[in-house]
């Protein structure tokens, strides 16, 4: 059976890495691939690498609702006047934008705009490694950022083992994860060769690792979060530190890490000491973690890759996708890295 | 049904990148995965990418002979030892190194050594989009080099209509194609941000092309080839030029290239004026061609563009598996490019 | 004694080289660098290596008319307006645009549009190496190409030993070379890890390989021209091909390149062999040259390697300012590339 | 008047930066360029931007000995036994290598080996912008490691601002801070397009970084530092933060960094919000800075960016030699960065 689903923003990277990924699997029908600027143009146009002769489609709300799922991979704006309207109309959503990640507060705060629609927020949020039971019923998902993917992975097993209010985490992203617009920070000759700080101490994805980190009791506390751009178009790094609680030791780090990801099919925890590389994810829904005590600091280091437009982005929205049609969740994902 | 196939040779790029295309494929079961130097050490100390405890095999040629079929990932001195005994077993073979794509006297002109089985020698030329009807009954196939299959790709559909002899392509590869053994010329520092010619005149893909561009009555004449290396790890490009004939014009060139291709799921004819780039097929099978006539210089300028990991060595490689085992030619092999 | 020089078109990538390679320069002072559109912006805000308070100047062209030179660093457009303006008034110009590089025929062919000062044009070529003599008397000094300043270095001591109409030249450049205006394919994420060919057979500056190649008896013919894009932002590869005469052999090749070159503080022959490759001359007005003879197909191939901003446009041009201030050639130029 | 230097490790990157840094001066003759392993053989061979027939020379402690300053670049092993040598001598040594950073326990507690010479060592630390009054008498220099000159400069001015133990850096560096000899880790495409951390959590920085920045009644605390691997050949940047101490605010921040560096010829605070790039600094001395205060989290971010061959290394060292010799601190060292 083939199920037929929409992708709505598909002229952006991540909406077009998803049309990538369902190409060619017999269980799904990209039936529509909606771009509002460049309706009628030809996708190859755009994407190269997604040759033939289909053009982009218009954004038609009654033609996406008689899909299966509509995937979103507009900017927040847009995102937040059409996902309303299709889940009303019963059509189930995965939104890669930010629009319903947060809760109405935390979305006033970071974005500095009231919520629209505060009770549809937070939607359900689609990291099926933490969320895995309660996605498959949603009618909305909120697909992770790209950033909180690599950073709750890393941190949310460790949480009950750390200070809250001492986590710092810096981490390196390339520009895909900062879209198809040309400008001047993102032309070639600009960042070719080149590494750079931005957007910190106020980047929108620090109020979503904050929210979603916490659990239980558990909460992060206020979380330093740095990023950079990397000379590189794919590929995504986070280096996440906190300080111990009394006790707990390299053993405690392990078990927590390996309790939570070795029944997982895109989560590894790498053995201590061996470092994970973006590129070992390169155009995989993968994740590589690896952590490491430093007793002397008393604090824990984890580094997590993933492809910020694979796991952090289209690969994650294809698993969510997976869980709302009944599918096994690695339908579509198994493509290995692409190393070298 | 599952087949059960070899790699040997697999700590190279090559050979990894055909268990990584395997990875996953009900039809393919890679029961043997050899690496002399590196036998017994974990497949993912090397390649990170192939996650897992799977450790490299050694290479035992009786285990090998009750494979379907084995794929040489060698270089070609250890391949032209272990083809013909695989052969004479009546284990199907397909080869990546060089060892038996010439004629004997080409192979002696080129490899300034005597071919040690110049019966076996050339073996069906592995490129399916010219010989796909030979190659389901071979029992050796020579998998084409990187340069020589962008390159016969673009020229052999245009051979009747340029002069012999006038042919002269440049073409620039990836340092992957180059392998893996660290070298002070594949160093990081040395080639990031640089190009440089490298190996002409006397290149030995030259002898290749010149041998497997002709057909019939037509020859290619002495080829001018001058590879380059490229500042990224994958990728080639092949930018072939050669005098027309008189008479010939655009309308002969691009129907040419349609007639040979417009039917093949790899190869790409894109509108003249829009050239082929190496990301667009990054981490598949695809090739794209295109090709402009210069009506003051009276030339044609045919590019090309392939993953010299994908269509130029492992993606051709098992499309070959597949015909040699009777199963649709692009089986594991539909993955779209990663652009970007 | 200090020289006051302005650089009009100063927020491009060949303005500003200028304007660093001048930076703490004894013998000149950039007293005016003028950006129509960045006029009253700080330098720093587009150039993060410059540095400082300065900013952009408006064009103003009595101002620039009391300077010792004006180095026009704008396109062609502006450029066609501002050099005669600033010769009437006496005052010398280096113009790196191609608005006075062709005859007027030359310019309607390839431009497009007839030359508004066909007595202006060509100018002299400011390209040192062969036309030392002529430059410290001009007033008005057109800067080569980029392209034609690596293809010209490589084949004009060679002209005369290779067949007129032979010349096959494949070069590549990094991004640098087309210009700083973000867009779709000088986006990073596009470009990163891709090569490709673009703008054959009618890219402009083989009309400017042709006009400026031929001299004496000896003429160019025809040359075929396949320009391309280098994942880099930097370097510029020229590889170029012809038939050779009768006769001639690889000792010919050398000493003709020897003849040419060895004298020369900027230019150095490579040991045939030994190939250029463009990090050795990055941040640098050197030009790396190597060439290898090919009995078999009786061609020469000639490599060549610069800094498209240092001897492909700005290097070039303070060489010409200093020759048209009587300074020596190499004051300012003497850096060395920035390998690795 | 021309002084007389050595550079002992000329084949290694840091050496040679040195030789290309001191080419062309007037007041400086690099008469003896030192490697043991390549003696006799062309430094064009290694370094392809060095052209010239020059050869590196054997080391011999005599002819060192012979001249003004001696820079060694080797590893730490051989400058243990080659400075006390020249010091003893009378020549005066600035050593690039690790050998006398650090006190005798420091250096035992990070390298893990006893110091011959436990006298000698702390020698003087080299970084001219806390140190310049004491380096003009020193006989030898210890020329400070590439990561702790980026983060000493971002948090030396800071230190009594912050709390104790409270410091996280995060550095990133091109892959020439590894070294010029061929490793898996540092193949072309290994790295290519990758980025990862590595070594963490006692790369042995940490405790030179921690020696380093206390100073009078502060200290630094245990540092948690935490190197990565750029996709890129030059280039280092450093992420501090720091918990600020209570009543610390923005502006304290941003005049402790003015107040140290407004005067300083190549260190630029850059306005809060501004983010150093590592391309800015590519090639020159420079380190760019720049600091935000959080006032959510009450810490401190500054990112620091120098060329790790240039401040990092070569650049540092020939601003020790020049004052050792008594020249101006500038000396040969105004070259702006290459971007773009």
């Amino acid at each position: 059976m083939t199920h037929r689903i929409g992708v709505v923003g598909a002229s952006g990277y991540g909406g077009a890495e998803l049309v990538r990924l369902a190409s060619g699997l017999p269980t799904l029908d990209v039936a529509i691939v909606a771009a509002h600027s460049r309706a009628g143009e030809p996708v190859a146009s755009v994407f190269p690498n997604l040759a033939g002769t289909r053009v982009f489609d218009e954004i038609d709300v009654d033609a996406l609702g008689e899909l299966d799922v509509v995937v979103l991979a507009t900017p927040h704006g847009p995102a937040l006047d059409l996902a309303p309207k299709l889940v009303e109309g019963g059509t189930p959503v995965v939104d890669l934008s930010a629009a319903f990640r947060l809760s109405a507060d935390g979305f006033a705060q970071w974005y500095g705009e009231e919520h629209p629609h505060p009770q549809l927020t937070p939607a359900t949020y689609g990291l099926p490694e933490l969320h895995r039971r309660t996605i498959p019923d949603a009618t909305l998902v909120a697909n992770p950022g790209c950033y909180p993917t690599a950073t709750l992975l890393a941190l949310h097993p460790l949480l009950a083992l750390v200070e809250p209010g001492s986590i710092v985490v810096n981490a390196a992203s390339g520009t895909s994860g900062a879209g198809r617009t040309p400008t001047d920070t993102l032309h070639f000759a600009h960042v070719h060769g080149s590494a750079s700080a931005y957007g910190a101490p106020t980047h929108r994805h620090t109020g979503e690792i904050e929210e979603h980190l916490g659990h239980g009791e558990q909460t992060s506390g206020p979380v330093q979060f740095t990023p950079h751009l990397l000379p590189t178009a794919r590929g995504l790094l986070a280096t996440c530190t906190a300080d111990l609680r009394d006790g707990v030791g390299h053993d405690d780090v392990q078990s927590a890490l390996h309790d939570a990801y070795d029944h997982e099919a895109f989560v590894q925890v790498l053995p201590s000491g061996t470092w994970p590389t973006t590129k070992a994810v390169h155009g995989s829904n993968g994740c590589q973690l690896s952590a490491v005590v430093d007793e002397r600091t008393r604090r824990v280091v984890v580094s997590s890759a993933i492809d910020n437009l694979g796991k952090g982005a289209a690969g994650q929205a294809l698993q969510n996708v997976n869980l709302l049609l009944g599918l096994p969740e690695t339908t579509g994902l198994t493509a290995v890295g692409t190393y070298p």
